[in-house]
């Protein structure tokens, strides 16, 4: 039997050699545990270097579900909810992660995985007005994903707004970046690391889909939500006995722009698909330049891709087209999307 | 200053008469503490024959949002949580009471308070279909209201097919009975308690809004849930100290009727209250034959109104016209509702 | 059968004859609910005067569990944890309802029912100074009771000391005050009412115990623990739809002192019988001058006074001897205490 | 600066070489994720293997604490504890991560870090016959670890005993395992997986401290406590992206008995240490045959050590003397022990 090529995800393999090289090297080293040691300590400061903020906290954590549930967690107050888009990874795929930790998580609507500074306007506007506000959770953290879960980005000028909008009501902006590599290297991408430093109040730098085993980096600007950050972390079972191996990754993606580089590669392998699909007369649906592409497609072409390629299903669209979703990340193989564009190109 | 008038809620006054005379009577009489006295045996009692159901258990707690938060925490796992109408009362004005406990609350449409076991049917359906379905918030229980809160309410047919649903998922069914007398004297209500024993897991019959200072009763059908529930009621802050406060007020209405008595009289005067108003050429949202009347007016007619009576806002439908709620109780009076008409008419 | 006369705890009477007397007079009268009316405006204005302080922030709430969970999750973030004695209510009654809202209860031992501000200053010392301290529960409140679980009181200097412990290490010190009149009356104290608000964070004045039907006080002075604290009365169940009730109750027992000398009245009651148990040579545990004797006494002799009177059940101290607990209360008659007195000095 | 040997725990160094090289030969084959892959299914095939029960469940997760929170909230109700030794991981060094998810550590004295069967016997029955028994936490799992924080060990008479008490008080047993390897292959144990598996309903299998760069293997028998669990280790955070990195290392781990083979390299060069250690004349704090010494040491001597080597620090004995942890583990090289042991003989 022979071995499908998958698109489904961007988690399928390893870790990017230069990765592995070095958790190699280094794996007889004795250092101290739960990341206090120096290969933290180096990822942490080249991280707040990219970031052109030497005063921000920086933690790693393993995994994207852990990192949002502790990050939100750590920022509010019982009585307190966090807003999303009705899309967001914490609404909808976290098995109620956030509310097992006692919070609402507020859902605002979103055609293409975005909320508008407008939307959290109008609903913190809405609740502080309401006479039964008391009786309602209240909004205390926003919650947006960057490139969200649908693969679109937000522009500067919406992150700026959207946090200026979450001063104004005391909210904590907290920025999912699982994919965050996909998003800044975008074509149509306006966000540095200096201004999601700047425009939230933390934010996270995803490493497991961007070249790492695993692992996420929190960045941390709001001087409330550093403080006592590592017992959260504790508590939430996300503190890794051997820590290094956080830092030892993080340290080599933000080693000669590493992190930026293997993310082009997926930018441009998922814009060469693109274009196939679009020639073929395939529609999008978020349309984006990301690394996740939703396409409609006939299910008879669908039928016959699945013979030898994996991608994740979405929903039915009509009687005879889906929408699926086909990823690529810093590991695909250019003969793979090869493969899959001479297959999409004969059907 | 002359008091206005209040119609915006079914609490405005303390007691039925009767409940106050025997609170009186016994009020220095030495009881055991706990709700382990004769008043609640006695009340408990009533309401398992009123339910035509001996194997009943039967609690009484102080409010609804401790009521409904005890049962939901009671009912689920970490993993599971309750669906209900968005416009649910647990959804929307318990101050995420339900998350605080660790479950999310999972909102289906709904336009007029209800939801449908076919609603039902599609969400669970769709749940356990679902690849990622472990990623997800496992339905556990379905609670609804009675009257909902927009006042309409369910037939046996309706209530007999979510249970069937409920249990081919093996799912719990929780009826918020908070107005539950205003639900079962409707005019075209046919539930009776002992359908409502028979097709639920849990049901409460409220107090607070129907005749007691405050007070709720709930009745277990379910096993499951029976087990260990007062230990869940002292730890959720629900256990009166001087529980024969509740048990006194149980016993009283289920005393000759008085609860459906009671009950009634609102019903009777919200219908006369429709009537003017319909012929007024109000239109109605919701529309109900319950105690709660969701009319909608014109703006100036209600600035008129609202100098001499208090009713709640509840939404802006156009330009020129408001949504507004107002209730009739037990207590309301009679020579109040014939102000209100006169007041109505005359505009 | 003729009804024993119960010594077992404070609560098993209903209210004041002047609490039912007012209840009685306002029952048919309108206001709007959730404790925004004039009674619980002027009970709580009464409260704050009797603390000598008009900025402090004053709730009614039903009961005590809910009282203290409410309390100390409206003042810990996820980390952190309440000190108390090892027998404190919190730790030892409440069914876990502190651990119900995520957060530690940190047990100190206690022979008396209380602790000092030297152990809380050996037990943050050690924290902060531990090389693990992250991995252990951050201690963020201390929880203390007056009078204690064993009727002992604090003077003012142990409150001083405590409080002043807990500024230097940021904790919220919290006063459970249950039986709080039984401590204020008693001949050996020296605490006030404005000492209390000015010694701790947040302390309440019982009422379910001390003249009321139920009900407690809440009175808050730190302006963090103020902050939304209506939020979280009413996402944890204690917000009273006819919050009347409660202003009634309070309104009542602070107009012409009457909280203070219905609580003189059990302690007159319970200094006689102490001083009839210690002539006839008993001993006491916890020895104290309030309304709870915990007296150890020959089982045979218990054994013939159970059969009149009811008394709870402490510990076996020997083989022929237990410790178990008389109340006194508000509502003890004259005429019950004279039978309990003959019948110990006919043993 | 020449870099001291590190002894102070059993996590300072990465993975068995033979895990890095299969980590490194896999890196870019495509897997599902989540442990939805052929590695993962053939870990859990080899330890059900291993355990000679084939209807056992198996679950990986990264970490300890993680894994803890994850079982114990998996198995009880909201109103139930769970029993461990005071000195218990879960009570003392995971901050409170068994509260956040809300339940009540109740911790059971211990000297030794083991507790007894008839300890939980005692305390079960206390509970069930007190009066108050539904005012307290309802014991609900028993929470041991082999070998326990101590390094002492259960002999399979004594875990047999306790699993008998459990079940007939209808609670679960629950043993960590972290250290696993080295209490099954100290010289005086007599427990083994198929006893584990047979005498628990879940116990782990540590691969963190036992040759993994992170990693533990549940293994849950009770078919209650196996039903959705997939769901809980999704909503905590332990669900691994790559979840294969898991199935990798206990794969090898599981294969030609590796795990303890290295865990008996950690067991023989401890017994080396403290022959040498009681040769000098030091006492043991709960002497065992494990990879944890707790030695009673002069702090002289501890000085002159900590030179060239680190402990961890555990509590100063007298004035002139401290108990130290010196732990050996799977990577432990001999040089560095003959390094120490040379130290110590030259004191």
């Amino acid at each position: 039997m022979s071995q499908k090529i998958l698109f489904q995800c961007d988690y399928n393999e390893g870790a990017h050699p230069l990765i592995m090289e070095r958790l190699l090297a280094s794996n007889m080293e004795q250092t101290p545990g739960y990341s206090e040691d120096h290969y933290c300590r180096s990822a942490a400061d080249k991280i707040r270097k990219a970031c052109e903020d030497d005063t921000l906290a920086v933690h790693f954590l393993v995994g994207g579900t852990q990192t949002n549930l502790t990050v939100v967690d750590a920022g509010l107050r019982s009585h307190q909810g966090v807003l999303c888009a009705v899309s967001g990874h914490i609404n909808v795929h976290e098995t109620g992660a956030v509310e097992a930790c006692g919070h609402k998580v507020l859902g605002l609507p979103s055609d293409d995985g975005k909320i508008s500074a407008e939307q959290i306007e109008n609903y913190c506007h809405g609740h502080f007005t309401n006479a039964s506000f008391e009786h309602m959770v209240q909004p205390g953290m926003v919650y947006i994903s960057n490139p969200t879960e649908l693969g679109t980005i937000y522009s500067a000028e919406e992150l700026k707004a959207i946090y200026e909008v979450c001063k104004k009501y005391d909210l904590y902006l907290f920025l999912d970046g699982a994919r965050l590599g996909y998003g800044l290297t975008a074509p149509d991408n306006d966000l540095t690391l200096p201004l999601l430093a700047k425009y939230t109040d933390a934010f996270y730098i995803g490493g497991t889909k961007v070249g790492a085993l695993f692992g996420e980096a929190i960045v941390i600007s709001n001087e409330s939500l550093k403080k006592d950050f590592r017992y959260l972390i504790k508590q939430r079972g996300g503190m890794l006995a051997k820590g290094r191996l956080l830092g030892i990754q993080f340290d080599t993606l933000f080693t000669d722009d590493l992190y930026f580089e293997i993310s082009k590669h997926a930018i441009t392998l998922a814009e060469e698909l693109r274009a196939v699909m679009a020639a073929k007369g395939y529609t999008f649906n978020a349309p984006n330049h990301t690394n996740q592409i939703f396409v409609v497609m006939p299910d008879e072409h669908l039928k016959k891709l699945s013979e030898k390629f994996e991608y994740s299903y979405d929903a039915q669209v009509d009687e005879t087209r889906s929408c699926v979703r086909f990823c690529t990340s810093w590991a695909t193989k250019d003969e793979n999307v090869k493969a899959l564009i001479e297959a999409i190109e004969s059907l």
